[in-house]
């Protein structure tokens, strides 16, 4: 049986989403919890241990200290050992520590891969303009100078459609190919104190969002006009878009799979 | 010279606003650090220190473990040490704690106090339903079973109007009048997971919003009626009215001034 979980982390306390030796990362939390509850299981059925091995598929690979608030994985679970979603819920959520939480589980087709079904996602940033601290906010924006978010929204929109992101990855991506396809990109004000930068499109290159966020502020200083950007996507030179923005201020807000939307 | 100052702070970590010696509180770190930069310059001005006192006025106390996103307080400061109040604003913040946050100082008139002076507040208030515990929303939010919303939209409805509140206080509040005017009593949606009570009003009688809150939760939980919460106010009896709602789920949105909005 395919299982699909919503999660909600705070990515501070994580280096990042996909399994690496010696660090604490989201999907090893997530397959040791889920091995956890298996076991339990197991050993109530009286069934022999170390039957079935357990793997996560997440929707993508999330950096160390970025946020989610609706990641999406899948995990194929033995028959066998039958199903209580609502339980396995409370379970997991009582295993794992306060920093991920399971916010849904749901049956899905057995070729549901949330890694590899076609998807679409959104992420977003909080930019904390006029130097100001937020208490409430710390750890969830970047805290910059005085801003005119007036360019910025003009920026944001060149970067709709798709284009050869060469220019907006980090040194160590591996994508074969950089055409992406950008189907939102919008900044906006929320609340009195913060500009929210949000972008949504059929997957990004590695620290692409993040690239595109600092490209941005420098834009907001006025370091850059709003039509240099067609100039510098073409140019595919990392070294002529803006700096990566921190981690801690991007959030992965939804991802949604083709599949489901019948 | 009065100074009027914008305050952002995480209550968790504080006995609230309120000096009490021996205890970490708002108003005490605040004193602190104005003493300190007040130090500071007189230092440099080569006069004696210990010329002024410094008593700082906040709009009203917060309780122990309730954040605020806009308190006012207000403050004089000797006309003598002169004032450059963006670098006032830059020291103080260096000198505060990271869990508060000076947002805007600005001059006002001589007879303004951020407690006496006529105003009205707004406070917020997060909740959870569902049993879902939200990692990036953790210690700002009640969590709780599925609540029936659109009863909450209603009962909230009551609760504005003048009305004496008796049946709305903690034990030990000593104001001598229980009238108070409730302006604006919403609950809404927010994004997906949260459900946000707000309410707007001339003051409050101590821990009044927090069992508001708490009675409504009995209306989500369908153990109460919309339609009683009249006679709940009516009665004045505290044990008939939902129980305290948790400190930590409450925000002070904005305080707003009468004198100020010519």
């Amino acid at each position: 049986m395919k299982i699909r979980m919503l999660l909600e982390y705070d990515g501070a306390g994580f280096s990042g989403w996909q399994f690496q030796p010696g660090l604490r990362t989201i999907q090893e939390e997530l397959e040791k919890a889920l091995r956890c509850y298996q076991k339990a299981l197991v050993k109530k059925a009286g069934m022999s241990a170390d039957e079935w091995t357990l793997s996560l598929a997440g929707s993508g690979r999330t950096d160390a200290g970025v946020h989610a608030r609706g990641q999406v994985a899948s995990f194929l679970w033995p028959d066998e050992l039958g199903v209580d979603l609502s339980r396995m819920r409370a379970a997991l959520n009582g295993i794992l520590p306060r920093d991920i939480s399971v916010l849904e589980l749901s049956q899905a087709a057995l070729s549901f891969d949330a890694r590899r079904s076609h998807h679409r996602k959104c992420y977003s940033y909080a930019l904390a303009p006029g130097k100001r601290k937020s208490p409430l906010e710390r750890g969830r924006c970047w805290h910059l100078p005085e801003l005119n978010i007036a360019a910025m929204i003009q920026a944001a929109a060149y970067f709709r459609g798709t284009h050869d992101f060469s220019g907006f990855r980090d040194s160590d991506c591996c994508s074969s190919s950089t055409l992406r396809t950008v189907l939102s990109s919008e900044v906006s004000r929320s609340g009195t104190q913060l500009i929210t930068y949000s972008i949504v499109g059929w997957g990004f290159l590695k620290q692409m969002v993040r690239i595109i966020v600092g490209t941005l502020v420098e834009v907001g200083k006025e370091r850059l006009c709003p039509e240099e950007i067609p100039k510098i996507l073409e140019s595919k030179d990392r070294r002529l878009a803006g700096p990566t923005a921190p981690a801690h201020g991007l959030v992965l807000e939804w991802v949604r799979y083709e599949e489901e939307e019948i």
